[in-house]
């Protein structure tokens, strides 16, 4: 089998895995709690934006992104940081739903699996 | 690396992405806003196998699904209709939990990975 | 393509499906209905420890855990076993979200993918 890199393990999960090309990123929320959708989503892509550069790759070659969202109403929200992020003609899989997250602070949370370049 | 397909792209996902070999799907909900869970169950199936054999492969290649129901009351109606669409013998994977969608309008969305052949 | 193995169907879902060196398991929920999420999340780590041993591989090769808890308020009580179940520098990606599950039996439910030895 491939190597199976793990980075950032905080006892409860790591923040990557690296398995035979592909990334996997944990969940990714934003920096500042309580904060609107809209800074919390820009919070949170920014975060995956460092993420994917330290581990040699970058959001066009992200294949799948799972979008939880605290309160389904902030979706539009949510969408108008998403849609000016995402690249055009690289846009992943997609799905988006409502969830409570593991604090209230939370309002967006996104986890992905990128290909490592 | 192997080359990302790339597939129905809206500015904000694509219908599919293939890497590798695997076809990940976006989450699917039915044609009919406010059907009943069998009605919209049934057209989101109907998709599946659409988009599945539009990139050469079918139901029988699925390997993981999850299943989004905005009431987890209707899983017995859901279940029916998968039930009887699923192939014997070559069932994936598959977690079912309550979430609301995008829109009250659908009440069932189903995201997949399945193998290209 | 590599062989697509498939076990413990039930018409509905496979236990684990295997391609291609990874393999999937569907979501996993304790053996006691309604008992604690403590009890719950100990039975689930155990069944999960047993169907990895079942397919030749152990926790220490998981991929990617995404954990549903029908009330996030446990979210304490299901980490507690959680962190004394991981093997410190093998820990997955992981997101952990509240979703009602398709019993009000099952208070947590963990969905995985590893890498087979």
């Amino acid at each position: 089998m491939a190597e199976i890199i793990r980075k950032n393990g905080n006892g409860r999960y790591s923040e990557t895995v690296e398995y035979n090309g592909t990334l996997y990123l944990s969940g990714i929320v934003g920096d500042t709690p309580y904060a609107t959708v809209e800074q919390q989503t820009k919070e949170t892509l920014a975060e995956i934006d460092r993420i994917l550069e330290a581990n040699g790759t970058d959001k066009e070659h992200i294949l799948k992104a799972q979008v939880f969202l605290a309160d389904i109403a902030t979706v539009a929200e949510m969408n108008k940081v998403w849609d000016a992020w995402v690249v055009k003609g690289h846009e992943p899989v997609r799905i988006c739903s409502e969830s409570r997250l593991v604090s209230p602070a939370w309002r967006v949370e996104i986890m992905l699996e990128a290909v490592v370049k």
